[in-house]
């Protein structure tokens, strides 16, 4: 099969690669029915994580199910499914609490790059979810969210309990922020306030539901949040993008007793202690755990409910993945879905 | 009148000082019944925070209402009142959302000097809570732990999430730390884990509810907890100290998707954001609102449901406020009562 390797910061390919196998018992084999490029990506491709050796890379996929394990019992060959960038079991007690990403046997599933022709997933059964039927192609870029960006920014607002009625503050106008903002419009919030300073995501903002955009940042941005919350602050703040501007920004932005949601994978974040302290502000993030969410994502988009698909404002075969990248690294699209 | 005035660290003197009086017609003037040294206070008579000039000291306090302004209503002379460390008006967006001490007008109580025979306290309907009647003489102990430390130790555990049947773990076995243990007791915790070392310490707690004590620190301490919670670590985790040692020690004993309830005033805490990240632990903390949790504690009290005021391992008359000083600082006393 073809896949994606990442050989030095801004150098990906696509070539010829191995076969997934079977290597546990648990393990099943997909065929790729559509894959992405995720902002976390960038860390690598811009070289701030670290690449030492060509990698394959990509951890967004859903497709048809090949072959499964001897162990596998609920996931089946021919299936349509959809799972989270971490495996898990889905059955030890981290999983039962619902933090599938801290399970007790977790593994990245990205380790096998899922941008490419198949992938091997580990602990399908915990991990995986199946469609009730093969879903028509108009649903797969939606679905094919729900496996991290969309999941991811259901968890930023579940972490910073957004609630029906209240004021929803997004720090961040990635794909992770703008499904941030649909998360909360869905969970029935009143005003979502989306900050951005980019003209065709504050469009999709608005779209998705925000109802007031602010452009300003730092002070200026706590400022302008106050005053549109007749200075108490918002009741629930999503940061999604995990630099310590990022987060000084949510945790001014948010009401005492309020709570901020962080899933930007912190680069350089320390949060002060005492700040923190008399902010009275909550605070939780993490990898989100995608497989809580899935099933009921699931039912969201096949219902047509929600659209999240609208996210990719580029769509280019698998084997222009090099140019998917530079689209997003250069800010020309927002996210770019990969078909094989 | 007479009260306690910090003229430098480690030198309290009990000195004539003027009678408090009505400054503002929301005040109200209280003949205090009770009153006690707090582990905070510790931080000024160590010199950690800098004493710049003799300042009045003391910010827990019950005691009879003597006068109030024109402006007081529900207050009354003759009523017996507890109130927080800070003043709130109980009425603002904050203070409805049960956060008084972020009240938009919150004043702080102990700039007067708690640790006198009389205090003015600020916004007296919004702050001061009064008992149905004046309560006998047994029960002053324990009311006047409502006032602050009881409340504090409450909050911890609210912030922490404690929740029935759940493992929970208590970094801290001062006065706050010990009455952690009891709320956490009270809201039907089912193991409680102590982290002490102090014998003395180590009974209360058991007293109040611990159902096991560690005594390790650091990582054997985080590894005690894992053993004690099977490898899961404990649901919610009050940090009642206020260092950097024991905010690490807290996150690392919380299981993925539990709370820490940070009640310390924290000194040269920074939280590392990443860590933070994949912990998936939630965090809140602050000063508590006591006042929130005021007319539940004063009734639990005078039903006799709880019994707080032993934590108060030493009485003496106010008039020995330095005393009571120099015990806790050298770790004699963990808690110090002051009778006018």
């Amino acid at each position: 099969m073809r896949g994606a390797i990442l050989h030095a910061p801004g150098d990906v390919r696509f070539e010829q690669r191995d076969d997934p196998k079977i290597i546990n018992p648990t393990d099943a084999i997909i065929r790729m029915s559509a894959t992405c490029v995720c902002g976390s990506d960038l860390w690598d491709y811009r070289g701030i994580n670290p690449v030492n050796e060509p990698t394959p890379i990509g951890h967004e996929y859903c497709g048809i199910v090949e072959e499964v394990g001897a162990e596998v019992t609920t996931i089946k060959p021919g299936q349509f499914v959809i799972g989270s960038f971490f495996a898990s079991d889905n059955t030890c007690p981290h999983c039962r609490a619902g933090y599938q990403t801290s399970c007790q046997h977790r593994e990245y599933v990205g380790a096998g790059g899922a941008q490419a022709e198949a992938l091997r997933v580990p602990l399908a059964d915990g991990t995986l979810v199946a469609t009730p039927e093969v879903p028509s192609d108009e649903l797969l870029p939606s679905l094919l969210t729900a496996s991290d960006v969309l999941g991811t920014g259901w968890y930023a607002a579940v972490a910073a309990n957004v609630q029906p009625g209240k004021a929803v503050a997004v720090v961040g106008d990635g794909a992770v922020g703008l499904l941030g903002i649909l998360s909360a419009k869905q969970m029935g919030a009143e005003r979502i306030i989306a900050m951005s300073r980019h003209e065709p995501r504050q469009t999709l903002a608005r779209e998705f539901g925000a109802t007031d955009i602010v452009t300003e940042r730092g002070d200026d941005g706590v400022a302008r949040i106050q005053d549109l919350t007749n200075g108490i602050g918002a009741d629930a703040v999503l940061e999604c993008v995990g630099t310590s501007e990022a987060m000084t920004q949510a945790l001014r932005s948010t009401r005492p007793g309020g709570n901020v949601g962080f899933v930007g994978v912190p680069h350089g974040v320390e949060i002060p202690g005492q700040e923190l302290f008399y902010s009275h502000v909550g605070l939780r993030g993490g990898p989100a755990p995608v497989r809580r969410f899935l099933p009921d994502l699931i039912d969201l988009i096949c219902t047509r409910e929600i659209n999240p698909g609208k996210v990719f404002d580029l769509t280019l075969p698998l084997d222009h993945v090099a140019d998917g990248y530079k689209e997003m690294d250069e800010r020309r699209a927002i996210k770019t879905l990969l078909r094989p």
